[in-house]
């Protein structure tokens, strides 16, 4: 059994270690397109957006804190693996390999019964197979597309995303939200009547 | 009652509103040194360290996701207050006063049941009266320290402050968790000996 001496010098580590993500920078840019979003403010927009929009989960069963334990978590093995742009079918083809072997190595600088419980916080939201990581997962591709919209679609002219391309990833949002992802259809349909989403 | 159309509207406004508190920025710098850093992301922080540190709450009563929940929410009224700096006393003599204002306004895009769930968190935060809030200033007050602390006193030593402010400010810590003050008064003296705090 570790000292609680031990045991408390580990949590400061992984909670000094995960300051780096403030360092992750995302495509998506700021509401007042001064720069790129990093992960950590990210990670904080959406956990509180659970908060404000889970009236809206596809199932009313949600356990809230779970979704936002999960959001605050989900993010962090871009510290090593980078954010991944979610349009760039190359770096995703080895996403997966390179996230693992993050989640490995900065979760395990907790204790392990804490270790274990984030990396099976990040491993539920990434299988998407459970009411509250649908609803996590419709609420991290929300996020970027209400910011793209409001950034006059930024993030979109500057990699030449398409209609089709925003369709297909964020149709998702329907399995944890059929009511946002009405939302999120219109707001992708206004992009492209305005002109800031190429057909 | 306002049509569901119309809530959602006001729950977007709002969500889009506090994408301005990743530009406030705070005197405490992140641990890589290259820049200071932001209320969202110091938010996401404290929110994380939440989940690994409750065992060290005064009393294991404390409800984690309250916390959480203070803690995504306690820094928004900044947005229009604008961060006020623990150790300036000038500025915080009409702190509240400003804040209780952006308060209102910022709430209040929400639909009113929301708009007073989150003044009621902010409040409870501020009042520093039950134990989960308790509890949540200690972490407000711990990480800015471990940061400072990890980057060797940049915050403290651009303005000059001395180790007795440093204690009168964080001593607090004890009313929410006296482990988590054992060693936050360990770390200060530490950077006492080290020469990054003077005495």
């Amino acid at each position: 059994m570790m000292s609680d001496n031990a045991r408390l010098k580990r949590q400061i580590e992984f909670i000094l270690e995960i300051d780096r993500l403030k360092q992750v920078m995302r495509q998506t840019v700021i509401t007042d397109k001064s720069r790129q979003e990093n992960s950590a403010e990210h990670s904080w927009h959406v956990a509180l957006m659970t908060i404000i929009l889970s009236e809206y989960a596809k199932n009313p069963q949600i356990d809230v804190f779970q979704v936002v334990k999960m959001l605050l978590v989900h993010d962090i093995v871009e510290i090593d693996a980078g954010d991944t742009f979610c349009y760039d079918n190359h770096a995703r083809a080895d996403q997966h390999e390179r996230e693992l072997m993050a989640a490995k190595r900065i979760f395990n600088l907790l204790p392990k019964d804490q270790a274990r419980q984030l990396q099976a916080l990040w491993e539920e939201f990434e299988a998407r197979q459970t009411l509250n990581s649908r609803f996590a997962n419709a609420l991290d591709r929300l996020q970027p597309l209400i910011n793209n919209y409001y950034t006059d679609g930024k993030a979109w002219k500057k990699h030449g995303v398409k209609q089709h391309q925003v369709v297909a990833r964020n149709c998702r949002i329907e399995e944890g939200s059929p009511e946002l992802w009405r939302y999120a259809s219109n707001l992708i349909k206004n992009a492209v009547v305005q002109g800031i989403l190429p057909e």
